[in-house]
């Protein structure tokens, strides 16, 4: 089974599916996490484990964790009191079809069951208490208010007004970045890895996460991007200062480029097989959507 | 320091106070903890974190994270997509103050750092990783789909429409109910107490939960609920099946009785001071707010 259907097989089960008078909520969840996406997340938690020696089935609770934890942040990014989004994935957002009441619980038991799956006891009997404590530190740490939630609170803030780069790069660093540093500590600690191995996978995170954003500033102005759901150039009509307002399209690509080497450097420290990691930065770093 | 001086102290202690781009955030999320209430779940943990032997000191952040997860749901419930409610306990509720998209990030922030707290290494360095692991499974099960916010689900789907008293009851066990229990159970885990006394504290926190809630219908018809900040009656008002419409009030008070003397009996099996459990759950039961 390739990675992708193994994450995805693995993400479904864990909705539970026995819930009578709980059926719209668990439809709604069901209707997020199984609306595609690139996985890129789940599958960083799968690579660095393997890298640093770690089992795919022990690691696996946590790759379906944090997508559990992006899944439930889109759906609230959606909704008309944040982005107020109709699409998402070229389909229709999580509210549209279930109301924004039930879309609201949705991401709020996602955003729970993250941290059911993490401790419940089939994980910890495969990873140990000490593993499952400590990926549970670090997602709720880069989830919170000095990662993802607040990356979003700087998103808000700095709408309609023109931000510095400082700002602009502190809200992606949080608001994007964060969850995917998590990934890659998260998949060394499956694995028992050291102190040196983690921060070299955090050092590889956070330079893909900070290229990822530039590129989608780019993609905002040059085509549409279908993944985001967001029409072409939807934050230059904001105002909004991005990247490319900030630096221009050919330095923002000398920048890409730059992040990209330097995640590419991180890998060296580690022995074993870092061939889909590097193909997985250059084809964020190189994406045409 | 009494009970709750020493919760409301570590409580607001956890909000992160040094983060300069995302004040408006830690601002709303302190405002809701900082509102006041009976704080019955931490004080909860803490009772029986007592009654098994257990050391406040190791059992204040599991107290403190049941706080966040209670906060965080009254925010988002206060929602306009939810209950819409203005009010929450006398004040202009979260959303009022802050908009709803900074009141819908800081409930999320409330999720992640109940989690965070947890995990975190001195809560760990104090408990032990496999306490902090079953508390986190125990709150993080009560909270999901089978918890807190399926009940809510149900709520939603009773509104308008003439509900019976098996869902009603289902409902209010999951709505209100089960972050009691979790309560109960994450104060005898917290003193490393065995699987009979975990059983009884459930027990004790099932009958009290219902109790609670029950009370609550009836006070909804016969007083004002300043705790709620509900206007009086509006369950009725809004066609909504109560326990009194469905059972009529001298029925409820039975039922209130019948179910805060089992709560006393499951009290039976532990050998310590009950006295401050026995009052709490007579309390719940007489209270006129």
């Amino acid at each position: 089974m390739d990675d992708l259907k193994m994450i995805e097989k693995a993400l479904y089960a864990y909705v539970p599916s026995e819930l009578p008078f709980a059926k719209a909520l668990t439809d709604s969840m069901s209707y997020s996490l199984e609306a595609g996406g690139k996985r890129i997340r789940p599958r960083l938690v799968l690579e660095f484990s393997r890298l640093c020696g770690g089992d795919d089935k022990a690691a696996l609770p946590f790759a379906c964790a944090i997508e559990m934890i992006h899944t439930f942040s889109l759906i609230h990014d959606d909704l008309p009191c944040m982005d107020d989004d109709d699409m998402r994935r070229g389909k229709p957002s999580n509210h549209k079809v279930f109301g924004e009441d039930i879309a609201l619980l949705a991401g709020d038991a996602l955003n729970c069951l993250a941290f059911e799956v993490m401790s419940r006891d089939d994980t910890v009997a495969a990873s140990g208490a000490d593993v499952c404590i400590k990926n549970i530190n670090i997602l709720s740490s880069y989830c919170g208010t000095d990662g993802m939630v607040g990356g979003q609170i700087i998103d808000l803030e700095n709408e309609n007004k023109t931000a510095d780069l400082e700002s602009v790069t502190d809200c992606d660093r949080k608001k994007t970045g964060a969850l995917i540093k998590a990934a890659c500590e998260m998949g060394c600690v499956c694995a028992g890895a050291d102190e040196e191995k983690i921060a070299a996978a955090r050092l590889f995170g956070e330079n893909i996460g900070i290229a990822f954003q530039i590129v989608d500033d780019i993609l905002d102005v040059t085509s549409s991007d279908e993944e985001l759901g967001k029409p072409v150039g939807s934050d230059i009509e904001n105002n909004k200062s991005t990247y490319v307002s900030l630096l221009g399209i050919e330095e923002c690509k000398r920048r890409v480029d730059r992040l990209t080497n330097e995640a590419l450097d991180a890998l060296k420290l580690f022995d074993g097989e870092t061939e889909l990691l590097k193909e997985l930065a250059l084809s964020l770093s190189t994406r045409k959507n």
